[in-house]
């Protein structure tokens, strides 16, 4: 770190004070503990060169000194404060306090982490009624300048003067009524000044003293207040809840203001260095001639392109950046370019330009699309600015959900109703709502539902999440609506401005037609048309991008990734998505078709086994054709079988009309069947007679399953290339059950193969889904031949709590803290995990290289991945549509268990 | 040991051969490998001078030779078993293959365990025609002799030369049959001389060979079909399955067979060392002059006493042995205490008198009721016979019950029925039931059973069990009945000749009384009254014996014993039973009563907090008052209080009739009450909202039982007497919901104390009664100051098993053996023990010494307390009446511990 400014070599005077801008900076980003994390963050703009509006920060070194020395400021810091502020003046060519062209800072704190609690921003420091006129004559714009003060003077107040807010507000609407105002746009810089003395007044009746004209005073003041904020109440207890050290101390980044609304030289925009939507290698942006920032995002004003390029395509006829400013433009450019090499990622930037002098202000990973993550992530690795690795590890596997989506059908005529902003990509159709409680509501309901909104805002976001797809009246690209329903991958299409939506009368009018809530509407984010009714859609192709990217990770990863399926549909689409296997094949899913379901009740209602064998008798070869066909459609990839699993009393019917027609089906009395439905019943089916247990009762059911796979197995084999099953027993807790019923599965394929004179290979595991299970898996693996954990179950009981119940418990203990996530949607790794890992060890301690997998939902969660590839599992299982974000997530597992190995 | 026999110093033959009896034996107790466990226990008895019927034992290494060598027996073999069946010849005045007084032998195998599968027993081998003769001439009986003859060769034939049983038993039908006889005994000496001839041609006809006459042949066919026994398919099978090893080999004891049916100098007996039933130190038993073994046991004549003492309490008019043989009696009465010296134990003992000469046959440690189990102990401890802690490990825990049975309420005047004898004590009132099925369904209906028979067999265990009491009418004290009832504990009066019972019309008949099943009646088994009715019962006292013995185990236990209670009827019994404090207070216990109940609903049923809290401003002072009452009974005595744990709706109505009531209570309409019972519904309550999560959810209802507990404790105390109550928190899975409760809890203790102006100590703890808070334990430790496990719960979740519904799978599942025992009734040492294990270290590493505990249906179970014991729990708790089973458990788990402890 270089020593450049007030600290002489030969002083004993420590530096306190660390420059940034105009090209250079004392610090960089890896200086968070002495600068903090904003002031680390400004040093590292500018010392690659960035334009970054200058100031300097004060190290939380300071803070400390301030703390050990009774709360006053260290002896140096004022002289080092001083030249590092008439430095930044010379670099923006103005002067802290300088009646003419006043400097004017903002001051802000910087901790090491950010911590709410803590005095966050004063702008406009500098300003008094005798530098007011200079920004008013600087500016040309003199209500701008009365508007900058009075704002000033109110935040100032209430931040390090602490006087309420409120009081502020209160004058402001009083002035309004009296005059008649309606909106604040309405106030000239007469009002303005008017409205200033008051100010004044309140502050010398609240504070007790005239407000500060002072410069200095001013600075000073924001100063103390940043320092004094890191030990307020709130922020104590933020440090006592994170484990954050009270000795850290704060920082204070004192920066000059620029303003791009000083006129028509003046602009301030934002700009994404790839396209967010689309992942393009093209520069994308928006802005907005004299404004503020808030102008551009806010929609109230519809920006500009940033290029020519963006403007051809978008038909757009009101002038590029390119165009209105070429140098700051070319500037800009080069920056952007600078900046994505540096940072190595997409970059989303705020610029402001002031008197035609270009200012970054921010620059961070910019938010996209799934499909311009993959986008970007294939390119930027084949570009070579990022690694394979780390092209993989960029993307969310969550929200890869968003590319399998489907898109319209191109073959059918488009009933285009309008064109917004193609804001998020993706198609998506359903019902018309106008608010997010309704959206949640139908959503609720099992409806496909499009939330019509003006604009959005931070309310709307339950009914944006509920919502298959988002349209609005308003906004831009980089609007709320945009930019959320990227991040949660909704298809969504902004700033459609031919829509009126009458929220009053629930309805909406596109020129001459009206639909009303309730009305079916077909969205089109990818190009921001607005079709009507339900336009008939397209699956998801998932092949270029995306296919390269899944190929790296299937290249990396260590763990299989199979599917739990039983249909023939389910299985085709999990081999589509890129399924090794079916992890979990659930045969009583086999039973519930209505052809089949009276077999299955004609034997659970036999009074004997030689009845329950008649009814299985027929059962028997529609199993035998299920696994025929799953063994055809899957080759020689693996099939996990789990035998029956459900209580009984779940295939019985339930109503009375229902019971009737059984009775006269099976000629069973009613009465009788209903004797038996109440018979089954349990208080905690959940514990109670399912799994292997009903195997155990009744062990014609599992030689009748066994049958049917050995069957099938031998049918679906010919010469070299044999079926090798495997069959899965279900709720094992103890060895003396598992051994028990392997015995039954291996007396019936002796008898099948003496049968048929023919053998084939199969293996018999079990579900690990019970803690004793886990438990006893050194036991258990001595016959077991594989384990799949069956997380669902195991976290049910190891937490004691059933998912059917644990709803409205769960929500409650997420939302207070409680737990951190849905144990049934993210697996407990401290608890549950602990069981896994137990389960592992002991059973490959018994059995070597033992085959592990899990076929629970988690086998679609990526955090619940990341834990199974550290426990060593062999593959996981999930459900089809989630099979393309397992192999992701796998792959990043396995990257990250890499990287944390010991090399 | 000493070579006597066969075995020349300077010869290179091992010995093979090791003899037993005349007052020495070549081998001891110790010799188990060499001479199988029956040839041991010969060898130990005729060691010590006990007149056993000499013998010898070819040791388990001839089997090995003998396999080794191709199924021959080694070379020696011969030599010293003729030398040794000379000196047993020498021994008993007689000889082998002696023409007038022929030696007669058994054979018998003798692995180092008992093992099915194996040659069991020969008798009577050296018979023939010519020695039959000497035989008859010698007993002066020759039915006897001809008898005997025919068994021999029927027993020989089918298990040494393998012809079929059933041949013999079918020409045996067809003599009787022909010659009209219905029973054996009509059949003289010349018709088994018949049948014996019929038999030689069938073994003839079907083994290919005659009948061996060689008496030498007979013992070495039977000493080979041993060896080869050895290994046959049952065995090994037996051996693989309980790992046993195909080397070891077995034994075979051959020795002289002794009668006592040689007339009326001959007799044979059973007796006691002291009395099984009393536990008095006097010799008890019974004999028959002239009578087989089998004949005083099987209850067909009536036994005579041994001594006179036994004969002038019982009122009965036949002679003793003390009278009738003095001298065999005076020899016996030496034996018999030589005996209990030896084994330091109250024996069982078989004997024979042949011809005026005493044989033992058998000894082994007594079968006894609890009460003389108990007075046995304590009057040998404090004979100096053993040890207290030996004492103490004599008593079987779980027969104690058997001691706090109530007995006949003496105040009130006895209907007697008839006597019959004492044979198990305890008083027993039910229905009567005539067998042992119906005695199991009334019994499963929850109904108190006698189960009345003429005698009871293996057949009967089940309903014998299942009754309160037995009354038999046929049977001595050593009947299968009395012997039988006295282990189970169960109260018994046997041989009650005077009743008559007609199993056809399910009536009984004694006198003039005509009872039918399903009547009430009552018996004294200390007495051997039976009584017409149901008689009053008093309760049992906990002094004299077993004060002592209990106050010698209080005296060596390290676990304290507390009781599971909440009312002051369950408290008072709990601290007569010796509670130290009580483990477990399930408030919500307290709510069910009808006045309470009512503001319980009323609770449930509020539509917010204010008027939860309306509600439970009414249950305040009456939890209060129960607390009171419970830490008054208690004194300085802990008390762990257990806040609400079962879901809400078990406390409302579910029948309309109880709505109506309610709603009108209540005001409430009963569809609104209906409705909020509905919504209550959970798929699986154990699995539900329930225990903390209650709490969570209506935090008031912790903060009023919190309140209540912390007044209470106030009032109890005064001065330096402050009450220390136990707050525990139940159904824990995580640290937060445990430290959100703390805190109620806290906050709530601080606002009494503030009131009242004083403070009591208090601990707050948790349950650990679900898998993850057991494998969490550590991080719950951090701020919960005690653990005491929920095996019950604990059980449920580990296994995935619910109390509710598992009965019919844990009976089909101990029944077919994949469990041992139902793991709700002992503890599941290797999965739920696992996870006990874990927690307990877990928790102690995080909090050095935490207190621990057990308050499931497992504290008051033995085997599961030595669990505990080894877990180091420092209490457990059980409900009152099992307190004194688990203070003695505690006691020898305690021993046991010390003992498996390195020293």
């Amino acid at each position: 770190m270089s020593h450049t400014i007030g600290t002489p070599a030969n002083s004993n005077i420590p530096q306190w004070v660390y420059q940034f801008g105009g090209g250079s900076a004392d610090g960089s980003a890896v200086d968070r503990d002495l600068l903090g994390g904003k002031g680390a963050n400004l040093a590292e703009m500018a010392s690659i060169g960035l334009p970054v509006p200058p100031g300097f920060t004060i190290s939380t070194e300071v803070c400390s000194a301030f703390y050990k020395n009774e709360k006053t400021l260290p002896s140096g810091l004022q002289e080092q404060t001083e030249i590092a502020l008439k430095r930044v003046g010379e670099i923006v060519g103005s002067q802290y306090g300088n009646k003419e062209k006043p400097l004017l800072v903002s001051v802000r704190s910087g901790a090491r982490v950010s911590m709410p609690g803590m005095m966050d921003t004063v702008l406009n420091i500098g300003l008094n009624d005798e530098t007011v006129e200079g920004l008013a004559l600087w500016s040309g714009d003199r209500r701008f300048a009365y508007d900058s003060y009075r704002r000033f003077i109110q935040m100032y107040a209430s931040v390090v003067l602490e006087v309420d807010h409120d009081y502020f507000e209160d004058i402001l609407e009083d002035y309004k009524n009296l005059n008649g105002f309606q909106r604040d746009t309405e106030l000239s810089a007469e009002d303005w000044a008017d409205i200033i003395e008051q100010f004044k007044a309140c502050v010398v009746e609240h504070h007790g003293e005239p407000f500060p004209v002072d410069v200095y005073e001013q600075l000073w003041g924001a100063i103390k207040a940043v320092f004094l904020s890191w030990q307020s109440r709130r922020a104590d207890t933020y440090r006592m809840l994170h484990d954050i050290s009270h000795e850290w101390g704060t920082a204070v980044n004192v920066q000059a203001m620029v303003f791009g609304n000083m006129g028509d030289s003046s602009a301030t925009g934002v700009a994404f260095t790839r396209n967010p939507a689309t992942g393009e290698n093209e520069l994308y942006g928006e802005f907005l001639v004299n404004a503020q920032g808030e102008d551009v995002v806010a929609g109230i004003r519809t920006p500009q392109p940033l290029t020519e390029a963006a403007r051809d395509k978008s038909d757009d006829d009101s002038p590029s950046l390119e165009k209105v400013m070429p140098e700051a433009f070319a500037e800009f450019v080069a920056i952007t370019d600078r900046l994505e090499k540096h940072y190595r990622d997409c970059q989303d930037i705020e610029f402001t330009i002031q008197d035609g002098k270009l200012w970054m202000l921010q620059t961070r990973s910019g938010k996209r699309t799934t499909g311009a993550a993959v986008k970007m992530a294939v390119d930027m690795a084949n570009e070579g600015l990022i690694s394979k690795e780390e092209a993989i590890l960029r993307i969310d596997p969550r929200a890869l959900d968003q590319l399998l989506h489907p898109t319209l059908d191109d073959s059918v005529e488009r009933k285009v109703l309008t064109k917004g902003l193609p804001a998020s990509p993706g198609a998506a159709a359903g019902i018309i709502v106008f608010d997010a409680d309704e959206a949640e509501k139908q959503a609720g309901l099992g409806k496909d539902v499009l939330l019509v909104r003006i604009e959005t805002s931070p309310e709307d976001i339950h009914g944006m999440h509920a919502a298959t797809g988002i349209l609005t009246a308003r906004g831009g690209m980089t609007s709320h609506a945009a930019v959320v329903a990227r991040g949660m991958g909704r298809p969504c299409v902004s700033g459609a401005g031919a829509l009126k939506i009458d929220i009053k009368q629930r309805q909406m009018r596109i020129g001459a037609v009206t639909l009303s809530e309730g009305d079916l509407l077909t969205i089109d984010g990818s190009s921001g048309e607005v079709l009507m009714g339900e336009h008939p859609m397209r699956q998801a192709e998932l092949t270029g991008d995306f296919g390269a990217l899944m190929s790296w990770a299937d290249s990396i990863r260590r763990m299989k990734v199979r599917a739990n399926a039983e249909t023939a549909r389910e299985t085709e689409q999990a081999l589509k998505f890129g399924a090794e296997g079916i992890g979990l094949c659930r045969t009583e899913h086999m039973f519930f078709e209505t052809s089949r379901i009276m077999a299955m009740r004609e034997m659970i209602l036999a009074r004997d086994e030689a009845g329950r064998r008649v009814a299985l008798e027929k059962l028997l070869p529609m199993q035998r054709s299920d696994f025929s066909e799953l063994f055809s459609l899957m080759g020689d990839l693996p099939v996990t079988i789990r035998l029956l699993d459900p209580p009984l009393h779940e295939f019985l019917p339930h109503e009375q009309a229902d019971i009737d027609v059984l009775s006269e089906h099976l000629g069973i009395e009613a009465a009788d069947i209903k004797a038996r439905v109440d018979e089954l019943k349990e208080f905690n089916p959940m514990l109670g007679h399912r799994g292997c247990r009903l195997a155990i009762s009744y062990p014609e059911i599992t030689e009748m399953q066994a049958r049917a796979i050995f069957e099938a197995a031998l049918d679906r084999s010919s010469g070299e290339e044999t079926v090798h099953p495997e069959i899965m027993i279900p709720l094992i807790a103890t060895s003396n059950e598992f051994d028990r019923l392997k015995l039954v599965i291996d007396k019936t394929a002796e008898k099948v193969f003496e049968e048929r004179g023919a053998r084939v290979d199969y293996d018999v595991g079990t579900m690990i889904e019970l803690p004793r299970a886990a438990l006893m898996a050194g036991e258990i693996a001595k016959t077991a031949e594989f384990f799949s954990f069956g997380t669902n179950d195991l976290t049910q009981t190891t937490f004691g709590l059933s998912r059917d119940d644990a709803n409205s418990i769960l929500n409650e203990y997420t939302a207070s803290g409680i737990l951190e996530v849905d144990p049934f949607i993210s697996l407990d790794q401290s608890g549950v995990g602990m069981l896994v890992d137990m389960a592992v060890d002991a059973g490959r301690l018994t059995r070597e290289n033992m085959k592990m997998g899990i076929c629970g939902e988690h086998g679609g969660d990526p955090a619940s991945i990341e834990f199974f590839e550290k426990a060593q599992l062999d593959y996981i299982s999930c459900s089809p549509f989630r099979v393309p974000v397992a192999r992701l997530a796998a792959a990043q597992a396995r990257i990250r268990a890499n990287e944390a190995a010991p090399s």
